[in-house]
């Protein structure tokens, strides 16, 4: 290899991984660039934000169409440089392929593991310990067809400890290594995410959420998150609490995201670029969580995403595909199925069954509402009082509680989603569960698939019992669960929450028909021995009912359980009831429990969905208000560098309006807090004659100067020369607008040409908080 | 019933139906309301647009928001004005509902009628000659299972007039009279286009894009083009010209959704949100022409609209959903299926596989570049030479043309719809078509779904050269058709196309795997006797990819597809030809079919998805440039009513500035060209006093006058207080960032607080079009 070529290819390499700084800072900032002064060589950290502020989305815009603009003119020069330009086009394929694989790869490591640990707190594969129940009695050889969950190799515990398998001292020894697991789990959870990574507790959405809209929280989509959230997550849906994996994993994947895009210089230097990148990934993760990877990409446009150009529409469908076929070629559930619950139903739904679903709607939208009153009232009391300050105790009891509550009861014991399973599951000739105990008719031979209705047998009496009481411990505990310091999703406790009572109500419908053909409402369609009502279909229902009431999804939620049955057959009754359950959930109160969070924590998210209908004006809204001390702002002319320091030192604003003079007031510029400081540091570190009381000059040529006089300092450079301004007459509700659409950080506002306040992103929030009788002050990142 | 309520209930009737213009126009404008002067009664019109002008989306929206504090703040005063709100609130979900059933309506009429149609061209039903073929053979007893297709009651047209059925001239009376029927239904259509409804013309598409982005285009979306659209749309289709019905059915939905608005206030009078209407009725229009909701909603998400608030998803998706059901009720298609080509694969597809639909995908960009070139340029010729004049002998020309040629070949002869099922079908064992003739092993007995691969026969190789010629055929005709001034669609003719030779491609690869299971590519996945390609998929691959080609549709498309398996199976390769497809024909042009007519035509559109890139500020672009005469301004207490009519007299601006004086040039305000011709001629109409020298005040409060001088005019209700402005140095990316996100009609320039310049939404166009290197006198609309 020659040296040139050598040299080219470390060049590509390092364009590739870190990029050259001078590449990306050289940008000039809102067209000021042509004008080069002798602050030529950028300094460090221009252009990037500190933690805990607002980025601007313009500004984040116009740099990366600067830097697109540069290596276009620079690809025509020469082949490399051509090879280059194509790669950077490329990477966001590649930065997608690399996201979608590592989130399929670490949902299926996920899956697997939990399968692994949850069998664990019953029993132990003799054969090999690694080995799940399910799998150990696959491998084996002795199992019959009949009975595929008994096999020699699995031991319970109290076989393998005391050679009892059944018994009241075999039972109560089983029971107490289950509280003992499921406490052992929950501990080490814990306790991983309070030492190592804080930021990985609770789902994580309302956290994405935030950062997407444009808040920077350093180290929330770090390498220590991804690593202890997915260990965590693990672990806590191991120890049986009541909580999904969903959630987390889509804060999973925005890590992955986050990991990926930082390889890319084009993603990792631009905080607007990056959160397409992390839009992107959540669509993968809602992709791996149900195998549905248009929901998926539905559910980040509507749920989690706030600046979603259709570019990142199709990469985010990319990205989501490769996902969910990692996840399937992994092939966690042996199934060889992309989703989790798939299902498949045999008859069709009937106009009267609309009744019943819609009441299961109305159920979903009270539970929904119930459930965010409660769990963020418990929320608030743990922030408050002193109960927050043990947050291991807090896991620890819950934890116990569950398991002492959940053992024993069949369907609280077994993990969650495999109750949700057997719940939507529709009742086949071979199956096995209590559920499906029907009574059957000896004479009545018919082919597998169109079993009539039966009368329900005991075993579906005793399920319903157990299942009523599964229903109310699950929505109790679920309020105390969600919000705790370990990884917690709330997707599939809703689910199991609508399914159980979906069930019931299918259940009771399906031995209404059979026991009064003759009724009215059942005579047109429900002949007797016809198979008319499929109480699985009721339970799926129930889910998304109960599904949208607690997360106001809507049509992602259609589109994820149309994937699920993979029919459009019954996308009627899912909308029935997941229109209704929004109905009657918004009636009580319009956020959903994210946006609860999002509220409960001081986020400072300005949501695209609220709309703002008060008659304000900006000049209501902007600061200073009347009687406060006047606007600082910088002068164009006439301010020494100790003036200016000065006003850092004595303000804590983000940045400064510069006007003509401090008489006419008429604006030309903005110019951002951290930039001053660094440009002033920079120049008194680096250039001669700049001391305290040079004059700072934001004008394009200072005039000369008296030969004594101190060396000016030129900071037309950072000035912001296309500040955003709108009058005081303009209607806040477009200023609203304004600020969610364009992404501003601040905006400044004149009369008749002359500035008189500034409006920035908190005080919109504040606003709109004071509106809706909010306290204002809880707008704070705290 | 008692007087009061009667009345009231009236109250409602009128509100729902017309609203009391009061009610909307009353609302402020631009917060300007507090101000309440002499022109208390608004006068009507205001608020309106002209033709073939652009709206501003954010007065719409504030607009809009008024109006709902209104009702809100009334809702409260008496029972009846809260059962006014909640029909208020409710009407969008009502004109969705009517919008989905009227277009699942028209869209199952008009298969129906096609269908009949289509068969009277070749003969007539004995029994019933509202009967198309099929009906006529099903109702029939005499009909075998083995030829469904000949029943006595169906009779050829040379059986009827000359009782022939075979032999030449036989042959030639039904290639006469096939001839003959298509001319006439295309003289037909022609006609009633031309004399009723020119708007009827084309796909609709790229008007309706420019219409959703804010342009009125007055009757393009009216009842008379309903109508004609609707009947021609038959008779075309019928005709055998090579276009289709699924670009105009999303014209004939936005009439639907146009003429159901135009009911209720709340859309009729704020053209923003009757934008948010239609773009729920494309959805629907999509839906219902494939029988895909999901791919609907996204289709008018990705390609045709512009504003989509999150809202109008959920609604569209409900729209879409209840068109979708309502034509699967009418049940055109006879079998049950929501979609237009249902198929069903039971074959998986191999890795390998990938090639050939990766080949697929360039074939399809190739098509996609090679159709959009020269039928951009023949579509130019029609409008610069003497061709456009002669519209109707176009027509008759090209249709004869089509059907000479299409009658002799079997794969053109029939409705390109019906070819385009054959081609993706795969071939089970009762499979009767010409394409399934393959040599059968007789010692082979297996299950029907599971035929091993085969040898061809000779039904196979006559189908093969059959296929290429009606593939050339279909390439050549389908330029020439798209634009003539009929309703034509373009989704079916490019599916076609891809489909026929995805066909070829497919059976290639068959027999190549057949004949040489050895071969290195085969020998992992494909063995004898095993059934390893489907040509159907790779038909279906094709026309995904052509139809990419020519769209550059995305997500869109590949939900639409998934919709019409079924299944997520073949989503990869589905994925992967319109991801080459939309690569390859991207490296040619950016343009899609639509945009380039929406630029031929020189529609005012912005693209959502184009980016502008080049370093220009709005200093740039805005009017005056450098060395013309100064802006045309008004001032704010200065001019008589006799200077502001002779300023409007001698411009044509759409309105003017308003600043504080000519010397001060600092702006207060926007005034409408529009609305001071109405205040003003409305003043001298109504108001005494009110004189050529009445001085016109646009300030707060105006001075005292002396006794003896003519009456003032004030105008300050008129003046939009908070007008759009950027800084000179604004780079024009973030310029156009501005007037696409915000739906800004113009934005005025300032420097340091003076008024410089205008820059209107056409000028963004011009300059747009100057930085491309195109005409910019292009950007009008002509």
């Amino acid at each position: 290899l020659d040296n040139t070529a050598l040299h080219e290819f470390t060049d590509i390499l390092v364009f590739l991984l870190h990029a050259d700084p001078n590449m990306v800072n050289a940008g000039d900032m809102n067209g000021s660039g042509n004008l080069m002064d002798f602050l030529d060589e950028p300094f460090p950290d221009v252009g990037t934000y500190e933690d805990f502020h607002t980025i601007d989305w313009l500004r984040e815009k116009s740099r990366d169409t600067d830097r697109h603009r540069k290596i276009t003119s620079k690809s025509k020069e020469s082949i490399w440089e051509f090879i280059k330009s194509l790669l950077d086009a490329w990477s966001g394929w590649v930065v997608m392929l690399l996201i979608g694989l590592l989130a399929g790869t670490l949902a299926g490591v996920i899956d697997l593991a939990v399968d692994w640990m949850t069998d664990l707190k019953e029993g132990v594969c003799l054969s090999a310990f690694w080995y799940s129940h399910e799998q150990c009695c696959w491998t084996s050889n002795e199992t019959t067809f009949d009975d595929r969950d008994k096999c020699p190799q699995w031991q319970k515990w109290s076989e393998l400890l005391v050679s009892q398998s059944e018994g009241a001292s075999a039972y109560i020894l089983n029971y107490f290594l289950y509280i003992m697991w499921a406490l052992c789990f929950a501990f080490l959870a814990v306790s991983l995410v309070r030492v190592f990574a804080p930021y990985a507790c609770g789902s994580g959405i309302p956290e994405i959420k935030t950062i997407l809209s444009g808040f920077i929280i350093r180290g929330y989509l770090g390498k220590w998150t991804l690593l202890i959230k997915t260990v965590t997550l693990v672990l806590v849906v191991s120890s049986g609490l009541s909580l999904g994996k969903e959630g987390p994993l889509v804060h999973v994947a925005c890590c992955c995201g986050n990991f990926f895009s930082s390889l890319f210089s084009k993603y990792s230097k631009n905080e607007g670029k990056r959160r397409e990148v992390l839009s992107a990934a959540a669509a993968a993760g809602v992709s791996v969580a149900f195998g549905a990877p248009i929901g998926g990409v539905l559910f980040s446009l509507e749920e989690v995403s706030y600046y979603f150009p259709l570019k990142t529409l199709w990469r985010s469908f990319f990205a989501a595909l490769v996902a969910a076929f990692t996840l399937r070629s992994i092939n966690p559930f042996g199934n060889s199925r992309l989703v989790l619950f798939y299902v498949e139903y045999h008859t069709p739904w009937y106009m009267a069954e609309l009744f019943p679903f819609i009441l299961l709607g109305v159920f979903g939208g009270l539970w929904g509402t119930l459930f965010i009153r409660c769990n963020i009232a418990w929320c608030r009391r743990r922030k408050t009082t002193r109960l927050g300050k043990y947050p291991v105790l807090e896991v620890i009891v819950i934890t116990a509680i569950t398991a002492i509550i959940a053992y024993p009861n069949p369907y609280t014991r077994r993990s969650t989603s495999e109750l949700i399973s057997e719940l939507f599951n529709d009742c086949g000739a071979l199956e096995s569960s209590q559920l499906c105990d029907y009574i059957n008719d000896p004479n009545m031979t018919r082919p597998v698939d169109d079993i009539p209705d039966r009368p329900a047998g005991p075993g579906v009496y005793t399920a319903m019992w157990q299942l009523a009481l599964a229903l109310v411990f699950k929505i109790v505990i679920t309020i105390f669960t969600f919000g705790m310091k370990i990884p917690s999703g709330l997707f599939i406790p809703s689910m199991a929450v609508g399914a159980m009572a979906g069930r019931m109500v299918g259940i009771g419908v399906e031995q209404l028909a059979y026991h009064h053909h003759d009724w009215i409402i059942f005579r047109n369609w429900c002949r007797p021995g016809a198979d008319c009502v499929t109480p699985g279909l009721y339970a799926m229902v129930g889910a998304a009912a109960c599904l949208g009431g607690v997360t106001r999804m809507t049509v992602s939620l259609v589109v994820i359980m149309f994937e699920l049955t993979g029919g459009l057959e019954y996308i009627v009754p899912l909308m029935a009831a997941a229109v209704t359950s929004k109905w009657v959930a918004d009636a009580f109160g319009k956020e959903g429990i994210y946006e609860a969070h999002i509220h409960l924590n001081g986020y400072p998210f300005l949501d695209v969905k609220d709309e703002f209908t008060h008659r304000t004006l900006a000049t209501d809204v902007m600061r200073p208000r009347r009687g406060e001390a006047p606007l600082s702002v910088l002068t164009q002319d006439s301010m020494t560098v100790e003036d200016v320091e000065t006003l850092i030192k004595e303000t804590d604003y983000n940045g400064f309006p510069v006007v003509v003079s401090k008489d006419s007031e008429r604006l030309i510029g903005f110019a951002q807090r951290r930039e001053l400081i660094l440009a002033i540091k920079n120049a008194r570190q680096r250039q001669d004659g700049v001391v305290s009381n040079s004059i700072v000059y934001f004008t394009e040529d200072p005039p000369e100067l008296p030969p004594n006089s101190p060396h000016p300092l030129k900071l037309r450079r950072i000035l912001n020369l296309s500040p955003f301004t709108v009058t005081d007459h303009t209607p806040m509700e477009t200023v609203v607008d304004i600020f969610r659409k364009l992404g501003l950080r601040q905006c400044l506002v004149t009369r008749s040409g002359r500035l008189l306040g500034i409006i920035t992103k908190k005080d919109v929030l504040r606003h709109m908080a004071q509106m809706a009788n909010q306290d204002p002050e809880s707008i704070m990142f705290n």
